[in-house]
């Protein structure tokens, strides 16, 4: 028997959530689409965004990339208020166009007991070249891995030897 | 005769900068220190930072260390609207303490001609041990690369030889 | 017309490269695959690669992410001798399976007139899992940056704006 | 009563470590100096680690600073085989001098329970100006954190708090 991943929590229970821990940003995001693969959310981009002459600043491109990452995270976990970044790198590749609001994909490379690694890339609506590539730990401290966590992430077996 | 770098803008015209620059956030940024060799920045922690249980979140860390690397370049350089992020990195170390502001020392490990590295940390008021550490790049396009600048740059020699 | 990237450098011509600058791993590596969108390089995993256990350590990781993304960097522009990596990060996976030769997947993200950013993946040979993810900044310094490149980056237009 | 962090291995121990674990390159290496604080290893540069030109490589430079680091972690918790790499982060900054040895300088930004965080600088021998900065973080797995590890890392108390 292969086991497969599922979503522990759906767009509806995330955005709950983005809404009781990130209010001062949730008017601003949307979570597009969701799967065990990846997830795709919105920022609508507004005036507060830009820097005079239009341009997004990287502090809001970052933003959208953690809370992206955190979402698909937690949609394979479920609601644990303790998983905290510990490490991110983002590399800025291109201006976003201007007026457009900017979409993030992010997805899971490595699922551990303790340590999740997403990658995350950015993009202006309705364009092909991303605008970031992003990195990001999280880490799931043991008062947050309960022992259905530990039993569900256990089926993943040899692969996520390590950590 | 040794070249001596300088500072070609004090913490006013910084301020100035970020008032123009950065107006959501100028309210709650205060640039403390100033020399050639680091930056000290303050963050007024206020509860729109912070996420239920008083936790300050990642996105606002990463937008202190970008602000502070950002000045620390400019004091270096000059006003120069087109110089960018090109890459950042930041580890999260601890929860920064509750109730205090947080401070962001920054000082430049690279000035090249066209690339500037930056070291950050971050420290909650009056703890001695880093809440945060980053590093970030910034290029300086060549439009805003005028003679000066080269000559300037030209001075400090074999160093910098590379980029 | 649209302009389309081309490869300036083939695998023989990249090998040779390999040869001159790299003599000392050259016989671990061999270019399995190059397009404009990506490069695949294997690394023959020797016993002086292991530690003991059979790991393979993180620096024979990172050298083969490097020389990856060095060699199609080279395949758009051409053999420039002065293009340096100026900053990399690399998340490590998970352990790489014993007995097996590692395969690197590298891409261009950004191809700008002075930087070059490029995303790897690294694989044990017949695993779907990445056991590392690494992100490149090379930088073409201006005396490796010769009329032809101009013109050739100048072709590709506003998408890579900035840098 | 203030606890005090001890150094656990000392450097003929971490050379033995070095032997056992990286025959390859222990004859390079040379741990110069060891406090709770930091550490300083040597690479004796030599003509196998040169591109031609005389440049010494990125892989050579990241291998130090990885050594170095796991240097320093295992100086503070002894001889965990299981200690992994996780996460590097490097800054390119320089060219290293021709003909001289380089020196690794790394401490310890953060010691928990299953993170450490160790920053690194690179430097030619005799010259001020570092030649490349790094980041690394280290997992400690269940299995290497024995009972007296844990009793250890909690006397550190609550400025750990979060990994």
């Amino acid at each position: 028997m292969v086991f497969e991943p599922m979503v522990e929590m759906e767009i509806p229970e995330l955005h709950d959530f983005l809404e009781q821990e990130f209010p001062q940003v949730v008017d601003e995001l949307r979570i597009e689409a969701l799967s065990v693969e990846a997830i795709t959310v919105r920022l609508k981009v507004g005036d507060h965004h830009l820097r005079p002459g239009g341009t997004l600043g990287g502090p809001a491109m970052f933003m959208l990339a953690d809370v992206s990452a955190y979402c698909i995270v937690l949609s394979r976990i479920g609601w644990r208020p303790l998983v905290v970044t510990t490490n991110a790198g983002i590399d800025f590749l291109r201006k976003p166009a201007a007026g457009r609001d900017l979409l993030c994909v992010a997805s899971i490379l490595k699922m551990g007991r303790e340590l999740v690694v997403v990658e995350a890339k950015l993009f202006s609506e309705g364009q092909d070249a991303a605008v970031a590539r992003a990195n990001l730990t999280y880490h799931i401290p043991p008062e947050d891995r309960p022992q259905e966590v530990i039993l569900y992430l256990n089926k993943q077996g040899a692969e996520n030897a390590g950590n």
